[in-house]
């Protein structure tokens, strides 16, 4: 399946698959990206906000493309955001399962190129607790089915 | 030097190093959390809006936390992001050399916790051009000196 701009609605949801926090990967993420205590040691977390070791946010957020990318919304032209606006409510920890769902909010046609348009999603990443981790609401450039195209 | 949130006024600029983006470290990570034609094969990339090879932008995202994390502003208890903005106006592409400068737009001291606030930071990541790749306006956490501290 393969969706273009005039499939989308607002209020449409997508669940994708989920994933389990691997600890190795998510220090080895930490020490590329974002060496910070917090998030390559338990016993240095502890004293911090963290009160243990959290993963980057940029961990969550990159583990939250793969689940979008891998099972989420499949935009015909791929998944390629323009921006938006994120916020990470609670830390990942190691040994966490992590889910997406994502809704669409707003579909936004472009003045100027008739063939494309902007699909907002607000995706929020669950922990298996249910608590939401993060949440990204993108802006994805979409475009229309080309004439002829099914 | 280890900044405190009293040590913050808007409108303060502080710039990263810079760094390389090495096109197989840009592919890995593009495989590991952002599979997608476009961001590991520069012919499967020609074709699409990118018209060639072009980085993940949470591949840019992570080099930019690096730049921050390892240069940037010294947060005295470490760069905690809880949430913000992001754009990407124009792709990474390898080779590109990439620094971060950031700007204090806003401080936001905790009605409810007198020791912390908000420090609001507009990071502007540039490629070898001067040109913006990555925007990111982000909320971070920020202490209060400890009395006694210096």
């Amino acid at each position: 399946m393969s969706l273009f701009l005039e499939d989308f609605q607002v209020g449409q949801r997508f669940t994708t698959g989920s994933v389990v926090v691997d600890e190795n990967k998510m220090k080895a993420f930490a020490a590329e990206f974002d060496p910070q205590p917090f998030h390559l040691d338990d016993a240095a977390a502890r004293p911090t906000v963290f009160a243990g070791l959290a993963a980057s946010g940029w961990y969550t957020a990159a583990l939250t493309m793969w689940l979008m990318v891998t099972g989420g919304i499949p935009f015909s032209n791929g998944t390629v955001g323009l921006g938006g606006e994120i916020a990470w409510p609670r830390p990942t920890r190691a040994g966490d399962t992590l889910h997406v769902e994502s809704e669409i909010v707003e579909i936004t046609p472009s003045r100027s190129k008739p063939q494309q348009g902007i699909v907002t999603v607000r995706n929020t990443t669950f922990n298996q607790n249910g608590e939401p981790v993060y949440i990204f609401t993108g802006k994805v450039l979409t475009f229309r089915r080309p004439q002829g195209s099914v």
